[in-house]
Formats: structure tokens, sequence, C-alpha cells
């Protein structure tokens, strides 16, 4: 996703500028202008929504801040404010929705990196918050991202939109976050390191650890625009599917990044021995499987015309990304 | 607390079957018979609203269960109850804010005892999270309860209470968990441990890691009962007074439970190098505080009358009570 123009200009040169209604002044859509653009609106308000550098205890905002603001792509935060728009939502409604469920990314991210956990000293190419703040300021920052993403979808949220919508939008990002959604395959993807492949398995992983956010962002932010229960329904639905091939796509990428097709396809994956699609699949039907699941979701929203244009585009590019 | 009735009578007899408009048939109330009553309400409920023992994965789910189910004294969930009641809230409606103050009490213990933080192995006279599932369980049964709570609040509360207390209630509790209350709390009793006793340290400590949570939790009862402002500031200022003086106590009960007088005194807590209330105040005053803040808790309320009682009740089995 580092080079999403050249991306999608290799992949659908003719969709680079389409013509999208009610999207930009002139009614075209350059899609690296487009991912550009958010993103930074995204970066500035996260920026603006933490609590400063200097805040007592300044370990704690030191840590919340030193993983939120570490380059990451956005990329679910995008898809809640993409998902806004094609169901034509206006203004910065779901700025602070979208900031949210980055708050509730990183914090997973903090604590699949402890100790007793991944034990990751690098992410995102720097140590990680353990490393660099101690394990018990690393937790806890990871504890303070959780109930702070939803002060900020209450605080900041609330003026911008009703708060049917509110509540309904903090219940299914914290249902995805929880025991049924990105705790739960958190807790498998654990329990199933150095076992032998199992297709269920690393079904419910990717659903649960990857698969329930990401889809509850796109789901959050049609309910945010207000739209009726048919085009949530058709956002959900491909929600659910960009999510799949999202986790489908990391383990491809990193199967052939780093150990290559042949010993990716021996079962698991050697550094953390982790169940992982092509271990189960193999690399050429996981691929397959992606593909396929991009062509359903932007299937799904099809309805949507060209306000859902930057949804297709999205769905391109986490099948076709290279990082 | 563990002998209500008792505790009571000693202190104010006279109260023991005080009339309480709208509050029973008989018009009466008898402490011991209403704390039971809630605490039994606050245990019925969390059992129905848990995931089952064998809900997948099923270490997930029982060690959400462990420590939620470990006969906890629902003091906080029980102030969240008697403060709508106060506030002439009807029915169960406060009971799903309840459940989840509990829950969201019971993450922060799990969290508090890990061997990062302050590496307790016993809880409650049991084996601590962490011992019996392992540190990663731990951590994410801590993660899983606190967005189950919100996930509790949303999906139960918003059939009972309308959506703007929701939202209101949502954006409190996650404060006051978050990095603005516990947390931060935490963090720095963390940082102060085996450093010179100092007073202002020790009033954050005690006001952000304990008092946030208790204060919010009888500021959403008043909310979700529908209290007018001026109330729900009236309740919010006793909450406040009540949290502090809880923490207090705790200090004290330790303090002379495990140390006497004079080692207490000292300046730290021995076994943990913990900063504590009686360790900068001493003993005596630390008491006087605490007595005080208890008589200003059930002043803030005084204009609630007869509906306050169990609310003035509480407050002096916070600062009376032996364990």
């Amino acid at each position: 996703m580092s080079e999403p123009k050249t991306a999608v200009l290799h992949l659908n040169p003719s969709k680079n500028h389409e013509k999208i209604d009610g999207m930009e002044d002139n009614a075209t859509i350059d899609f690296g202008s487009y991912m550009d653009a958010r993103r930074a609106l995204v970066d500035r308000a996260l920026e603006r929504y933490l609590p400063a550098e200097d805040t007592y205890p300044e370990s704690l905002s030191r840590a919340m801040r030193y993983s939120v603001m570490s380059g990451g792509k956005r990329f679910r935060p995008i898809l809640c404010i993409a998902s806004f728009e094609a169901c034509a939502g206006q203004g910065d409604a779901a700025l602070p929705i979208a900031c949210a469920i980055e708050l509730i990314h990183t914090y997973s991210l903090i604590h699949d990196d402890l100790p007793c956990m991944d034990d990751d000293d690098l992410r995102r190419g720097r140590p990680t918050s353990h490393k660099v703040f101690g394990e018990a300021v690393a937790v806890l920052a990871g504890d303070a991202l959780l109930s702070f993403a939803v002060e900020i979808v209450v605080r900041e949220g609330t003026r911008l939109v009703p708060s049917e919508r509110i509540v309904r939008i903090v219940g299914d990002l914290l249902k995805a976050a929880g025991p049924e959604g990105m705790v739960a395959g958190q807790v498998v993807d654990m329990a199933s390191e150095g076992k032998p492949a199992d297709a269920e398995t690393v079904k419910f992983i990717h659903r649960h650890k990857t698969g329930a956010l990401i889809s509850s962002s796109a789901r959050c932010g049609a309910i945010a625009a207000g739209a009726i229960e048919s085009v949530i329904d058709r956002v959900s639905s491909y929600g659910a599917r960009v999510g799949l091939a999202f986790q489908i796509v990391d383990d491809v990428l990193d199967a052939e990044g780093t150990f290559g097709n042949l010993k990716a396809a021996s079962g698991l994956d050697e550094k953390k021995r982790k169940l992982t699609y092509p271990s189960v699949f193999g690399l050429e039907e996981s691929k397959a499987v992606a593909a396929r699941l991009a062509r359903e979701a932007k299937d799904a929203i099809a309805p949507l015309g060209h306000a859902g244009l930057p949804l297709q585009l999205l769905a391109d590019l986490v099948v076709n990304r290279s990082s």
C-alpha cells in the first residue's frame, strides 16, 4: 500500500480518473490523492485528539502517541470514511469514528506485541511499545487507547452524528473488538501456535482477529451516514470480505517475502509457528480466494454506483498491494 | 463490608429501619437486606450476560467468568443502582450499566495483578487470572471484559434507557476508566513504587485509580434515571468523596491489618513499597479525612431526602467497614 497510485494504475488504469458523482468538484477521482487526503485528515485529527506529550503522567501520554503516530497506513479509518462518503455522508462526521477505529487497532497491536503474546521487538520498523516504555506502561497504553477510542466517539462524534447512531456504532465497534471478535481471534491464534494446520481454525482466526474490525469499520461508516438497513447490509457484506482478504494477503506477502513458496507451504509460519492461510490452503489457492473475496466485495456494493468507487478501489488495493 | 447489617447497626441503629419513600412496599429499609437484594440482582445479571463457559474459545470464556464471578462485594454496581433509585429511576434500567461497571472494575484488577504490574498471586483468596490461565489469556480476558462492558450497556441498556443517556453514560464510564482516570492512576501508582511519600502524588493515585470509577458509578446511576443536572452534580460530588474515602479506608485497613501502626507510618507499604494515604498523612489523619469525606458526601445528597438514604448508608459503610 506504499504506492497506491502505481498499484491501481497497473491494475485498472481506466479507473484512475473515473467520474464520481458528488465526490469532488471536478467529478473525477485520483485514487492516490484520495487516499493521501484522507490519511492526512485522519493523522491530523489523531494528533488533535491524543493527549499532549507532556500530559501527566507523561509516560502514558508518550506511549499512546508513540504507537498511534507511527506511520500506519490508516487503512481501517480510510475504509470507514470511504463507506461514509459512499452512503452520501456529509462533512467530517465520520472522522472521530475513523480515528477511534485506528486507536482500537493500535491498542490491539501493542498488546499482541507483548512478551507474553507474540513477543515482537519491532513494529513498523521501530521498537515495540514494551521495548521503549516497559511492559507495564505498554499494557496500560493499550488499555488507555481502547477506553480513549470510545471517549472520542462520544465526545467528538455526538456533536456530528445523532445519538441513536453513536450508540449503535459504539456497540458495533466494541463487539468487533471484544470476546466475540478481535480478542477471540487473538486467543485462538495464540492457542494454535505450533499446532497442525487446520482450515476451520485459520478461518476463525482471520475472521475474528482481523476481519471483525475491518468489517465494522466499513459498517460504521454507513451507519454514521444514516444509510438504510439494506445498504448497511451491503456495506457490511463488503467489509467482511475485504477484511478476510486483507489478512489472507498479509499471510501471502509474509510467506512470499520471508520464506519463499516451498517453506511457506510446509504447514506453519516458521518463525512464530503461526497458523496462516497459505500453510493450510497453499499459496495459489490463497491468492485465488483473496481475489474472489475482492470480487464478491465489489459486487456487494455495486448498487452504490459511482459513489462506491473508492470502496471498489480499496478492495482492489487490498488484494494487489505489495506491503 | 462482609457484615453490613452489624456494621450499620453499630454505627447508626436508628437508621436501620428508616422510612424511605417509594423504595419498598413497607416503606422501611433494612440496609443488610437492601445490599443483599441488589448484590443478588447484579450477580444474576452478570451470570446471564457473560458468555457461557463452553463458548469458543473456552479459555477466554472461562477466564472472564472466573474473575467476574469470584465473590466480589459489588460495591460499585450497588452504588450505581442506589444512585439510580435515589433519583427516582424505575425498574431494572440501571442493571446493565451496574454490571458494566463491575466488568470494568474486574478488567482493571486482572491487569493490575499481572506479573509486569503488581505481580499478585492471589485475589479474593483465589489464584489470580494469570496464575490459572497464563499471562496471555489474562491480558486478553481483561481486554475482553472492557470491550464487553460497553457492549452490554449498548445491547441491554438501549432497550431501557434513551440513547442520549446511554451515550453520555458510556462516555462517562470510559473516561473514568481511561487515560484521564483509572489508567492514569495505575501508571502513577507503578511509577511511584519505592519513591518517598508525597501528598500530591498519593492524592492523584487515589482520585484516579479508585475514585474516578466509583464517582462515575454514582453519576451514571443519576444520568440513567434522567435526573436534572443539579442533582447529577450533587450525586457526582457525593461519588467523588465516597470514591476517595473508599481507597483511604482500604489503605488504613491494610496498614492496620498487615503492619500495625508503627510500620505503616514509616512512609511506604513494605511489601509492595506502594504509596499509601497513611504513609503520607499518618493513620489518624487518614481516618479523620475519610470520615470528613463521608460527611461531605452525605451533605451533598441531603436534598434527595429519604430517597437518598441507601446512598447515605453506603457512605457510612465505606468508612466503617472492616474488610
